[in-house]
């Protein structure tokens, strides 16, 4: 059986904090365990924060800006997250961000910050490290290693809303594949190549409150697909631009 | 907390089986469960299956199955379930179904059929209908109308692996809307849209194992999402093609 819980009481997280040592204190770890953290809080902890006051926009982010009804400088924290700027429509921006994700602008966020709306959040900067150091400090901290998987919430082509998927991931495989297995009647699996780390960030997001406090959900019943070394990370469930047919 | 638990032996579905007996022999309901069912058994209790050796592929088939090293009559199933073919690259057909639906093959599958590799399995002619029978049905036998989600396995653009989505609704919001309301420190909420069904989906099928026969999952945990009315089912979760950036 699979369970998914968010730990309560987590305090607001700023620059420098111990997110291993605030999320030990809260829940007793046991082997095979899973924890599901949200991106806001590992960015908060690693100052990936930019304050609006700050920024200066370039030419290209008024443009934009203007075009888009944003706040010019905002774009431009987005283009300084962003490698590649697929659409500009309708208010949106779709973009490929340094670390290869396909996303809106860039991951680039507003809420949630007590310092208020000037200050913006910004993806970790290399999420797999930050799954892999948070993986560490937990180890230290309990003797226990679980897999850790960094989340953001997407939305998608062809479908409405949005749904968690992995950006960051240490200790399980992120994509799961079957392909050229046998199912149970000796056929080839049709589902054989599974978004395993997203599938779970989409688990853990259920267990969530969206308007509290839960960014660390504990999800158990997995620790079969936890493994001792830390593994690819999310970097796996990258579609390369050359083998994507929706850019 | 959330869970989600396969349910074990449940027989090989023919056509005209009745799926809500099946379930319900093998489960305690309780209000605010939610039953995910792989659309599969749903396809096949309801003889949305058809044998390649009844199919004449047409002209367009026998080009795409060339060009796409397919059987051309598994082709012929394909399009005949295909509103519009959006892609037909590297032995893919990406394909808006006549649901809506963008995904790989029309979503026409081979595996797991006992009846043989040249039996295909279509998809429900309208998922949010048989979610609303099987819902219908476990509510008479059991006096319990769980919310029911009917699921398959898509891949993504611009990410790798698949992830299980609702092509069916019933008794639950698929898409919640928290648009506009705010967060716990007043500010507008980011994750706002939220396709519930298709986390719910994903969730499921972690509790799955992938090569053997468990494509019913109990989840709870989740009961404050489920609603006495049916709701407007999956098709909340269609992006309409004007409104979308990537086809």
């Amino acid at each position: 059986m699979l369970s998914a819980r968010a730990l309560d009481g987590l305090p607001e997280v700023a620059a420098g904090d111990d997110l291993g040592e605030l999320i030990a204190a809260r829940v007793e770890l046991t082997a095979g365990d899973v924890v599901v953290v949200a991106h806001k809080v590992v960015s908060k902890a690693e100052g990936r924060v930019r304050r609006l006051a700050d920024v200066v926009a370039g030419e290209r982010a008024i443009a934009l800006g203007a075009a888009c009804g944003k706040d010019p400088r905002h774009v431009q924290v987005i283009l300084d997250e962003t490698r590649e700027l697929l659409r500009s429509e309708r208010g949106v921006l779709i973009c490929v961000t340094r670390h290869g994700f396909v996303c809106a602008n860039a991951g680039v966020d507003t809420s949630n910050t007590a310092a208020g709306s000037d200050t913006l959040i910004l993806l970790p900067a290399e999420p797999d490290a930050s799954a892999r150091a948070l993986r560490a400090r937990l180890r230290e901290l309990t003797g226990v290693a679980p897999a850790v998987v960094i989340t953001d919430s997407f939305g998608r082509a062809w479908r409405h809303g949005q749904v968690d998927v992995a950006i960051g991931v240490a200790g399980m495989v992120a994509l799961d594949d079957w392909r050229g297995r046998t199912d149970s009647v000796g056929l080839e699996l049709r589902a054989t190549w599974i978004a395993l780390a997203d599938q779970l960030s989409s688990a853990a997001d259920l267990a969530r409150g969206k308007d509290s406090r839960q960014p660390v959900v504990l999800v158990r019943g997995l620790g079969h697909h936890v493994t001792e070394a830390d593994g690819p990370g999310a970097a796996a469930l990258l579609r390369p631009a050359a083998e994507d047919l929706f850019r």
